[in-house]
């Protein structure tokens, strides 16, 4: 039995409310049980100077947990003056898993920003912001195809993004805290919509790792939260 | 008339949610109009180094705006490695305005960490912060006193604050941006429960300044506050 | 009594001696008393890159103390590898000020820097600083006209601060250290050469406010103020 | 063919010369072909506070390439003032993997920090770090069992990485430079000395990603790498 | 004939005056022509925390030019966020020069901050930093010796530093800044009182450089400083 | 006798191996005894903004060392987010020194950057620096030559750099750490390769500094080391 009282093959009660913020292009609030994350997509029509000129556009990420969104307060990274290696790569990891499903050149020389912010803590931000990135990315992308800026669609594949682990011997999907800080071993699968892998993380420690076992349960939890993304952008 | 068809000593739709997360010790989620801020207050059973031995608490204050709360991104505090001067200015007065309503002697020696993260901006971010602060605050201090951790109640006065401004020469209560960025001139009034002022701040380049006219509305659009307050803290 | 002897609406002993240091356009050491700033105006034929193009100039401000300034040693910014919330906050407001009064579309596409140094600090540092970064603009502009490089006088009036406080019960003009850090309610007002207000700072804490004491005490100090700034630019 | 002429399941060249530097308690160059890093395990008998009486120890890591162990010089960290992402990321995951093979408690309360400084750079810069750490912590370790600093031995099992990947439709081993920037895919395996994993990093980006395939290369390479660290360590 | 009118062997006017600000335990404002530095002694019952229990003091320093103390503005380097390596290096000469004068062991275990700010710059900022430090730091000692906290006199010799340089093949005494940054060689001596050498710096690029010929006027120059010095703290 | 038993004009086993990186367009590995400094010469087509349209090259240099090349570990400059004060002071004078033996103008416009990586420290670690970037400078301008962009030697002369003290009474060459630690007085010189002096940085603290004696003894080290230059790039 888990924490949860989940089945092992079972995800946490998923919610993506669109247009959560009204400024931004592209916009949702993403839960995953208390896993709530505010994920916007900027768009700007300019490049980072590396990339000008080089007839394509990117797609790049950054990542923030609000100070509280813990169970005990971290500190503010702003307040620090600097981000966090987590921070960093969990950016990172978000930046590549989008691009993997955008066609830069056909996007143009133009930028999209994904902000993902985590508004409350429970294990799973980083799949949670990668499949709320896609969700953003996306609306961010019909406003350009509506409005003609763009007139053929740069979006290869959809994106989706769960973790999986090995919890008192059994291979469970989606894992909140209680069972991540325990578990024997956790993978973090990014998925494309026809479930093609574009980034695996795994950390086992020594543990049996039932590789694919888990990449079972990550293909089937990809493809509901693949449905859910389908109906918020619908 | 003004841009969103208010009188002018009408505030803005105001709510206060409480409990929007639930790892602080007191939360809420403020809005006033398109603005909303979320607010949490966060316990700590230490005190930064120059307080200790000193038999008082303190209360302190955190701001931030997530980069597309604005209607353009602003690039990530954390990402640029530093807090700006409006920020530090902003979160210098939510902490002063605060303490004026709570006895830190009486607090104990901990501290209550209050952060202010605007979700969405549309003028008075500053003014909801503060108000805001304040619920998340009492929520965090019942804690202490249903815990029986604090046995007399620290807190003194309500404090709310409201911006109150002269547009097209007439004078208005709770500035939107669209006001904001036109008004001759505006100010922003921090309170106390019975109206006795903890901070003024104007700004008016040389306009007529109608300081008597501007506190009358600020004392009417902060009654509406203590009364939302109260409510949600009921 | 006042613990310098004054009276309630006594400024302290005055003085502003221009060209203090020789490289910069225009300079002057402004001492309230023992508070004495070295401020220093440099003009740069060039502008901050979101301002080139717009057919206009700028005026901006930087606050220092040195460490030893105060009391007991702070340490050095430079060294920290920050500016203090509070620096910020200051060197924001003397920016603000000044440029209220001056007109930057006919300074022309140039900036115009005010450094403000604290030489020796006891109360009053950031009214001294306004006062005097006045002085040193005036002078920086006339260069620019006696050289032709400007025809038309771009400054539209002159500017100066003070501060006043209640001190134990008593409204005052122009607090130092002393009264500074026991009064009831303290406010800077910045003011146009009419007296018009250009920014109104007040810290209360509840204690009975009396603006219109304030303001009227204000209003003689900065009187005091623009005789002595039209001595030292003559 | 590859562009090194090596067979898929071939390693490049691997030499460990121990004691390169004579101040760390373990040192080693590691070379994967002209992949070269140098390595030290530096003894304190302190831990970071967060560790202090807890009755454990740490290893923990850090990484820095010289700026030009790189084909162009990339700039020097301590000059830019802060690590790269890519950096942080990498040290994380060196600490990650080699505090999977010691028992913490064991080590007593006292702390190992390797340094893993890339001297040239041709691909697999990251596994080499993770192989050759594990060299001069073992080193390191000798030397307090061998002062009797340590009477048992907290050492539970070698570790080493690999990278492997699908170059040209071909799962390879040991990817150079050449081959890594051009991969559909690769990955990044650590494992204990029993062929348990430790950490799998795999980025594929939708390219068929044969993990059965990968596994057992990096299960070959690991099985050399074992022999080269126990010679070098004998 | 030099750029001044001075002969060779001719320092620029030399003045101290001592209590320049008042709050500093010891003070002066050096001038040596147009070169003025503000140096404050500030005494602290503490150390830093490598030396505390050491049975010894510290005399350490800082330096800063304010940023129109140069002929064009320098970037203010609290607000660039570091010190630049010049700043450094000249604020360790200085506290490993004035460290040679005094007996750390009878200081006690007390600091000494000397902080060095130059108001106006024209050459030789470091070496008058040093001249002007010694008095500040001999006034500061004399306080503690006044006081009875010091019974024992912790200071060993006058400090004083002067520079030297090839100017048009002549070798002359206190250059100023025309001469500066024209010269083929330039030195700065620092010396006791009996003119035993602490500090030489020395740049020639391959000129003819007569290190005799410059020591003979760095001996004659300190020997003038020696006795400004004797006077001001008289 | 010297701690290492060399005679007092003796230098420390002197080696220079080039071409240990492949990338860079000049490298070596200097060794005094056991000082061991990596050097790498990078060329760009690019320089730095205040150099563009000035006719002429660039020579700059950066120093680091490893956080174990010293006896006991430092902290690594990347990890705290800053260079030290004596990394920048290091590095200003390779840049210096380097750039005296140069004609900037006839390199044309293109930046020279000399990295010196000190892997084990035993004293000596600016000088060998010097020494060998000097080597590693040959090497990349000796490239340029080869390839045609350069028609014309821009070098004008060696550049080496040796240290002196005074060492229980007694002037000594080339001091290594124990001695260096304990030396009345010690001293760096660089030198052209007709012995003409282009630095001089000496610390004597009072002691009887003999400057004849230790540039007697400077010239006598630095003909071996202009030797050794000779045969590494020959």
């Amino acid at each position: 039995m888990r924490p949860s009282g989940r089945t092992p093959d079972q995800l946490r009660s998923l919610s993506i409310e669109t247009g959560f913020t009204r400024h931004a292009e592209g916009s949702c609030l993403i839960s995953f049980g208390d896993t709530r994350v505010l994920v916007t997509a900027s768009l700007e029509e300019r490049l980072p100077s590396w990339l000008r000129g080089k007839g394509q556009g990117w797609v790049t990420a950054e990542y923030g947990m609000l100070p509280r969104s813990t169970h005990s307060r971290t500190n503010r990274e702003a307040a620090r003056g600097k981000q966090s290696g987590r921070t960093q790569e969990i950016q990172r990891l978000i930046g590549r898993s989008l691009r993997a499903g955008i066609d830069l050149k056909k996007l143009g020389e133009r930028q999209i920003t994904i902000d993902c912010d985590v508004l409350q803590a429970d294990g799973g931000t980083r799949t949670a912001s990668i499949s709320g990135g896609w969700v953003a990315l996306r609306l961010a992308v019909n406003k350009l195809l509506a409005s003609g800026q763009l007139t053929e669609d740069p979006i290869i594949s959809q994106v989706a993004a769960v973790s999986c682990g090995i919890s008192q011997g059994v291979p469970v999907l989606d894992l909140d805290y209680a069972e991540d800080s325990t578990a024997e071993a956790d993978a973090n699968f990014v998925m494309m919509g026809d479930s093609r892998l574009i980034e695996v993380q795994a950390s086992a420690e020594g543990a049996p790792y039932d590789e694919e076992g888990l990449l079972r349960l990550a293909r089937m939890g990809c493809q509901q939260i693949f449905a859910e993304q389908k109906k918020a952008v619908a």
